[in-house]
């Protein structure tokens, strides 16, 4: 087998791998809706649908068609959109109460293991965010859920959007290290077999309630990762050891 | 008096503000001075002639002349400038050497107050780094250092060095803050002239060690600060009642 390089730091996809995206929209959406006369929008599928719409846009982004804007203006445009299809107004919603849903993305808890985890890796390598979310995003939340990043970096700082190849390249460049010495952990196929291809290594972290026990939209693309593990804690263990 | 704007953000200047670079740099310099046969020369004059030997090529930078490079690129080559002032050709020395020469810029150690006052500061404003030093630079430097950024912001995030606007205005903007809203925290009458006049509110902190004993080359610049303290525990006496 041959001797793996030597891992210099860790970037930490956020949204699902440290972050439970889906119960904190709910959280946040349910008493909305409900102000709206509309509590027969099931919090989580409002959550789903939200995160779902919000693809195409970064993929606008993404293909150079549309100037780089940060997520929480995808976020927003994504909203309204969510709104019209369940057949309501972003008009009818005062400013505030707008920027406040959004921002629940900016009030997401962690998975259990999280905090304990990042802390325990971060006694032995770097480890940064390298998330599609916006610089103020990431710091209101790791604020609130005492993520300890040593830096903020990925799409806002790189100004591109994953899983293209230079989101992974830059943020190596950035901690100057080798793509090769950088280690992307997320519980996401598709953002590791990016990562893989622009020669990153790669840590798998299985999240099964990230949609609430159903099966991720990529569930069948896993890979040989280099770090298969359920939790941070699990992934602190094999490499702090 | 006007009721000033609330502070939602401190920006740090680290050089000199929050880390004695002088004294790091000497004390990096010296034995390699040493090792040359050239204890002739004073490590602390060295370590003032490498800082002052940088600031035409930030202007070069800050002009447009030139691409942007990262504080790494532009420390290396003014070290190269400086050891041929001093009759050493940079090729003497082995690649290692230089590198680890340039690296300890990442090495520098904090005034006593800075852990603490920014440990104090923290718990009620997000603090972040603006810098002209480079993300990789910042992050060795906090971790060795334990100085608990929320995030590295500063040059190499903003493509741009201070002191022009954009560098102050960028800042705000990513932490999605007004400019009044972020004050900027500095030993430097230069840097804070430079931040008013973009909108940001300013704390002066003075550090009469930064060169040795001797005045700073700004020191007759000041103005009449919203905060202005001997130490960042200071700051977090006025900031945080």
């Amino acid at each position: 087998m041959p001797q793996r390089t030597r891992i210099k730091a860790l970037a930490f996809d956020v949204f699902g791998t440290v972050v439970d995206w889906r119960s904190g929209i709910a959280r946040g959406a349910g008493p909305v809706l409900a102000r709206l006369g509309r509590s027969d929008i099931d919090p989580h599928a409002f959550a789903d649908g939200w995160r779902r719409r919000y693809q195409p846009a970064l993929e606008e982004v993404r293909s150079g068609r549309r100037p780089f804007v940060i997520l929480d203006t995808l976020h927003r445009e994504a909203l309204e959109d969510l709104l019209r299809h369940h057949a309501i107004d972003p008009a009818t919603l005062d400013e505030d109460t707008l920027v406040d849903l959004i921002h629940a993305w900016h009030r997401l808890d962690p998975w259990p293991d999280s905090v304990d985890g990042l802390t325990r890796l971060k006694t032995r390598y770097p480890i940064v965010t390298l998330s599609n979310g916006n610089i103020a995003l990431m710091l209101d939340m790791a604020r609130r859920a005492h993520l300890p990043w040593d830096a903020i970096l990925g799409a806002e700082v790189s100004r591109i959007y994953k899983p293209l190849p230079e989101s992974y390249l830059a943020t190596a460049r950035m901690l100057a290290v080798e793509p090769a010495e950088l280690c992307l952990v997320a519980a996401h196929h598709s953002d590791l077999a990016a990562a893989r291809a622009a020669g990153l290594q790669t840590a798998y972290v299985d999240r099964p309630l990230e949609y609430g026990g159903r099966p991720a939209p990529d569930a069948d693309d896993g890979q040989d990762w280099e770090f298969s593990v359920d939790s941070l804690t699990r992934l602190a263990d094999e490499l702090c050891r």
